[in-house]
């Protein structure tokens, strides 16, 4: 069963009863009154692979990757908790490292770090942090909003992060052939730093206010633009259609692909790869001036009708439904 | 090095710099405006042993864990969010099975589940749980406000979770000893109860309030009420003083202690045995009268001066130095 049907299944029939409580479960954030709030777990093994995750950075991403929900909801994140269960094999300095990450990205984003449990884990380690955000209820975004025509948005690029992860992944196994390897990173900076330290984009949250734009809908993008625009389209119940020539892929992203397989596409990798914590949000055609010209904001596609599905246009103008795990099982 | 050393050292020097952020690192709650927020972790294996904990009965408890905190507090629960990491060797009904707990839980406090995340852990069960509950700024409690002369007291009884436990894994190892063994429970249901099933005390929250008292300091006894004697000493600059013979231990507490060895001592389970979720709270010596006939609170000690030790008086008239394994290597 997919993701969103599973918790579909669990949380049926949930009724909210206080009044504080605005939104509940099925956006990036809870919303309690001008409050926005999301949990995020990074389990080791799972979400990470401590062989190639220096700990500062993986404090980093860890209050990143909840700053990105934060984000996604048109809020400013001002408060983060967080949660962290290890084994005993990791040293006092460890946890010095990973605290240091975590109080970097706080600082960055303006965060006060209010909250900071440290556990015991059977084996490896469990890190969760939980973010507040504040938000003008009048420009406070959901997933539900997206309406017939609107434009479909992403900032940055995409399939970078999943494209630094074959990087280290590739590294990983010539080391574990010959640990006399030295691994040779150079030429994929922009890749690697996608992967080991995304930054949410509060800066495109930013803009957006600076240029008096509310989009109708939003989510962050971290599991590939396809599971990100389904979302879009079930919550706001619409199709879409996306343009392919229109993704934002950096040309290391394509490099990396081309070296690892004649198979492995960089479309692949914006549309499934994940972790790139960028931006999918749709506005209306009226803002289609104020947002055209906005560095690092890409318009690639648009919203149609209820009961269409959401699919890719290539530029060989065939069109490929979207798929995304987390929705298999669900009622597309 | 101990939890208390442990996280002032990872925390040090912290600053807050958003005006929403009241109170931070060193409660049980932090403190954003009027709302309260916690979070909590438990992890298979270490906090919760699946050969005896019902996944009804874990759903339950790892909201009324979280819920507790916010009762510390001297507020009221009004959100919950939820964070499931499980291996694949748990059914989808296994987590209906949880989720119904969690649910249940949130249902008797009025409190409405806004989050719900499920993923993936490499072996076993992680489950985080965030708190927020709304508070008067009139009458918040902290840790930090005990007095000179103020009254002690707690709520319900101590260290019958403890023996909860204990009866839990003698029977596993009789068990593990002979699969084909039945354990009986029988006349063991109120500390087994209190182990698998804890309530937070949100029951005293509402009595102290209808009676017009707010504690000067308060904590929830999670770990033992040396520990959190220590944690009210701590922040509020004092020491005090408990009496051995006022503190509130169950029949089936003794019971259990007395099956299991000769010197396993009740009020040792009292002190260090952890897992009650009762509230430790001190009072101002004017509230006495109104404190006095409460039912489920216990008046245990005082408050002494600053640089008095935190000791327990034996009905014999010697005191005890209270010590607890989170304080190691902390300036006590």
């Amino acid at each position: 069963m997919g993701k969103v049907a599973l918790i579909e299944r669990l949380t049926a029939d949930l009724v909210l009863r206080n009044p504080s409580t605005v939104a509940g479960i099925g956006d990036d954030c809870a919303v309690v009154g001008n409050t926005v709030v999301n949990t995020q777990t990074l389990v080791e093994g799972v979400d990470f692979d401590m062989m190639y995750t220096p700990l500062k950075h993986l404090g980093y991403k860890a209050v990143a990757v909840a700053l990105s929900n934060v984000a996604a909801m048109n809020a400013t994140p001002r408060q983060a908790l967080v949660s962290v269960a290890v084994s005993n094999r990791y040293s006092v300095e460890a946890l010095d490292e990973l605290y240091a990450g975590l109080r970097l990205c706080c600082e960055r984003y303006g965060v006060d770090l209010v909250g900071g449990e440290t556990g015991t884990s059977r084996a490896g380690m469990v890190l969760t942090v939980t973010a507040l955000g504040e938000v003008d209820p009048a420009r406070i975004t959901y997933r539900h909003g997206a309406q017939l025509h609107d434009l479909l948005c992403v900032s940055g690029d995409l399939g970078s992060a999943y494209a630094g992860l074959l990087v280290l992944e590739r590294e990983k196994v010539t080391y574990q052939a010959d640990p006399n390897f030295q691994p040779d990173l150079a030429g994929y900076d922009y890749v690697l730093e996608r992967f080991l330290k995304p930054e949410p984009r509060l800066d495109i949250v930013k803009t957006l206010r600076e240029h008096d734009v509310v989009p109708t809908a939003m989510i962050d993008v971290s599991k590939g633009l396809a599971d990100a625009v389904l979302h879009i389209c079930r919550a706001s119940r619409c199709g879409c259609e996306v343009y392919e020539e229109h993704l934002p892929i950096d040309y290391q992203t394509s490099r990396v692909c081309s070296e690892m397989s004649k198979n492995m596409l960089p479309v692949s990798c914006a549309l499934n790869g994940g972790e790139d914590y960028e931006l999918l949000f749709s506005i209306n055609q009226k803002d289609y001036d104020k947002v055209k010209d906005l560095a690092e904001v890409h318009i690639i596609g648009h919203i149609t009708e209820e009961g269409m599905p959401a699919v890719m246009v290539t530029p060989q103008n065939t069109t490929i439904t979207l798929r995304a795990q987390a929705f298999q099982g669900a009622d597309e």
